[in-house]
């Protein structure tokens, strides 16, 4: 498809439309919306001009404009991406939500917040926790992610075994559809089956099927208490086939099974020069358990040691104060930066794949290390399959070689997930990054129906066109 | 959109691919497939022929075999629908899964199950049970539904409020689209964001966009001790502004919090003998509450039973035990029974209103009901704003007034859902029944992006045809 070019004429429309202040186009000022997280070397892509609408109304104008004249429209939240899903890929019209940042309401009553897409989604946990509510959905970079990029991933985070990810707590949302119509989707409603579910369609569509303007999210009674374990264990096996016993022996749902290979915490460790008791360690679990009395949380963490004990366990430490969380806890988020030590050309994943299959992708992925000769620490979400592999670049191989590695490594990693039955993204999207790899890697009946529904909402494929899948 | 008929050559055609047991047409036969539980005098339309289908292989053939001759297909699951979603409307083939019932894999180191669409729901519990595990998405139809009906109504149940429903435990699928094509959606994994979220899109859709062949179905810690709590408040708004504050200051969030009305309580008591100490209450709650120790139940427990005092209850009872506990979830389930001596005739309504709206809804009801001279009461899952408003005929009118006031006072009921924010379906969906409110009760650019995909997914309109809408 050959899209339109962004004429002057259409600047003028669109200054018309939105107003002088939120409609720019010098170079300049438009180079910080040309990537997001992923490297910037790799994916970057100018718009031809950016703008910053203020209303959903405005947003459907600028949608039957850009069909008028074929001008590719790609959405953009924080810019905290990390699979390329907000570069212009194809120019055109970058439509950067961040003046959409209000709060509309809070609903006490039904326990529901209603916000604007720009929004930063850790306000919401700020303005709702002394009600004793938190959005339960959110992602690791809640700090500095907004609620539209959250839903146009279907973002997941570190507390995903207990409550889940985005999808779960939109109930009800505004889009502007490629067409420009503003469609109301759910309500204030918690169950609902009148006619398809749209919302869920949206939610994780990467911004190819509509704009999301307005989001009402379901909060969750905050946990008072909580306590996290640190188990080392002396292999992967006896880690990973601790899970599942910890829910259906144990009964209980942890808040956060995190899994960190012995090259993950022995590098974060030595990063923050911090001496956990990780020597001896094949891998280690990292859990959390949370709750409305502190007995509960006591008692639910005994179990889980008592259990991890049974099933292999080196040592249990109980962290259950906030120096000593937040010092286990650092390590985990330190993972990635302290690689960057060692060669800050990193490939982060985020594949998924079912609990039990983590046992056979570890060998796997360091046999895809060892014939690359780059390192490939694993670290993540055990307790739903999603684990952080990354690829870190040798230092000592050309920048040349590294991206040939990287295609290629990449791929063999992909394919090893598909094996076990897993998928290339649990939660940082297909975007532009590892859209080469779906038809590979997903079936054609489920790609040819990902690509009808595409074509039949945004027949001019204006839409933040080139993610996730290009057409045929 | 005029359909082929089935003629002698088809039905030679389709016993070539499913084998000579697995077609029939003779009228007696084919009767108990005419209809599903909605009533038989307004909603029932012959097949043309049934078919029963052992494989996805098979179906996918009779997709085929159908879009060529413009035959329509209704899949069925076990004609436990209460709103037509089974009727062969445009006659056609109708598709029973009974004889796909097979368990596939049970796999407790995943937390999983693979069943086929026309397993009985409950027959899961039954296999888990000792692995301390359940299938916590089931609907209060568990122990005559199938699992495929259930995926396709997006089904719900009681307990709905503190695991959620259907779609939110089906991590993996296999459908036959309706141009039959064999398509896998997720698999054994908890996270997926790899493209669009097909799975969430089918889920609800009635079987209007594909026939689920297999599900993977994600299996949860079975809660080892559960209480109930019946409360009694003096009226409406005392027991529905208690719901919230459950949850965010006591911190909990019960298994069930299900909501009834005097009109409910009275009739069914009356009917069952049973004499709960309702005679002074406006309205009741009804709580549930689990979890893996006695002693948190039992505090949790008592914590609601203190705010429901704090906020205006008249009494509270603890139901601990399991005679207790049967007895006042009978009166529960026993309300549409009762009525039944009232009138047989009636109209199981699933509304879904924003939990606080339900005050502000019960005042509305009562109007319908005295305008119509019909009963109207209202009972259900107040935990989700969902209720079982149900239209009871005057034993005094004449059927044909009977149904001149169902469709007339119906459409009141759903126009009063809508100024509340609420949805005509929470749990039913809308199948046949329905089908004729949603254009004025739904948003014109909803519904045309239903249809869009409809259309997009199923040329030739063959799937299920004429359910949730017509198309345009």
């Amino acid at each position: 498809m050959k899209y339109g070019k962004v004429t002057k004429e259409i600047i003028e429309q669109l200054v018309n439309i939105l107003g002088e202040k939120n409609v720019f186009s010098d170079e300049e000022k438009m180079e910080s919306y040309s990537h997001d997280e992923t490297p910037i070397e790799q994916y970057q892509s100018m718009p031809e001009v950016v703008i910053t609408p203020t209303s959903a109304q405005q947003i459907s104008e600028v949608m039957k404009l850009a069909n008028r004249y074929l001008i590719p429209v790609t959405p953009r939240g924080a810019g905290s991406g990390l699979s390329g899903g907000a570069i212009p890929l194809f120019g055109g019209i970058l439509l950067s939500v961040e003046k959409m940042n209000k709060v509309i309401e809070i609903d006490y009553e039904n326990m529901m917040i209603v916000v604007e897409p720009g929004l930063v989604t850790n306000e919401i946990n700020g303005l709702v926790a002394e009600k004793g509510l938190f959005f339960a959905g959110y992602p690791m970079s809640l700090e500095t992610c907004y609620v539209g990029g959250n839903i146009a991933e279907n973002a997941g985070g570190g507390k995903a075994v207990k409550y889940g990810v985005t999808g779960q707590y939109i109930v009800g949302m505004e889009i502007v559809s490629p067409i420009g119509e503003i469609i109301e989707l759910g309500g204030k409603i918690i169950k609902d089956v009148t006619g398809y579910d749209l919302k869920r369609l949206i939610v994780g569509s990467e911004g190819t099927l509509g704009i999301v303007t307005k989001a009402i999210i379901k909060l969750s009674p905050l946990p008072k208490f909580r306590t996290n374990l640190l188990v080392l264990f002396e292999d992967v096996d006896s880690a990973i086939s601790t899970v599942p016993k910890i829910m259906s022996e144990g009964g209980i749902v942890p808040t956060s099974i995190e899994f960190m290979d012995k090259l993950s915490v022995h590098t974060a460790c030595n990063y923050l020069n911090e001496h956990l008791p990780y020597q001896k360690a094949g891998s280690m679990l990292l859990l959390e358990v949370d709750g409305t009395k502190q007995s509960q949380v006591d008692e639910d963490a005994e179990v889980i040691g008592e259990l991890c004990l049974e099933n292999g366990a080196i040592e249990v430490y109980v962290a259950d104060n906030y120096t000593t969380q937040e010092r286990v806890w650092s390590v985990r988020r330190n993972i990635a930066e302290a690689f960057k030590v060692y060669s800050p050309h990193q490939s982060l994943e985020d594949i998924v794949v079912p609990i039990s299959s983590i046992t056979k992708l570890m060998p796997m992925i360091e046999k895809i290390a060892a014939k690359y000769d780059i390192k490939m620490p694993s670290y993540g979400h055990a307790g739903d399959g999603n684990l952080h592999t990354t690829l870190v670049k040798n230092p000592d191989s050309t920048m040349e070689e590294w991206y040939d590695i990287e295609e290629k490594a990449l791929l063999e990693l992909y394919e090893a997930v598909k094996v076990l039955g897993g998928k290339i993204s649990g939660e940082h999207g297909i975007g532009a990054k590892r859209k080469k790899y779906m038809d590979d890697l997903v079936g054609p009946g489920e790609m040819a129906m990902m690509r009808t529904i595409k074509k039949a909402l945004d027949p001019n494929n204006i839409m933040n066109p080139g993610k996730i899948f290009d057409l045929k």
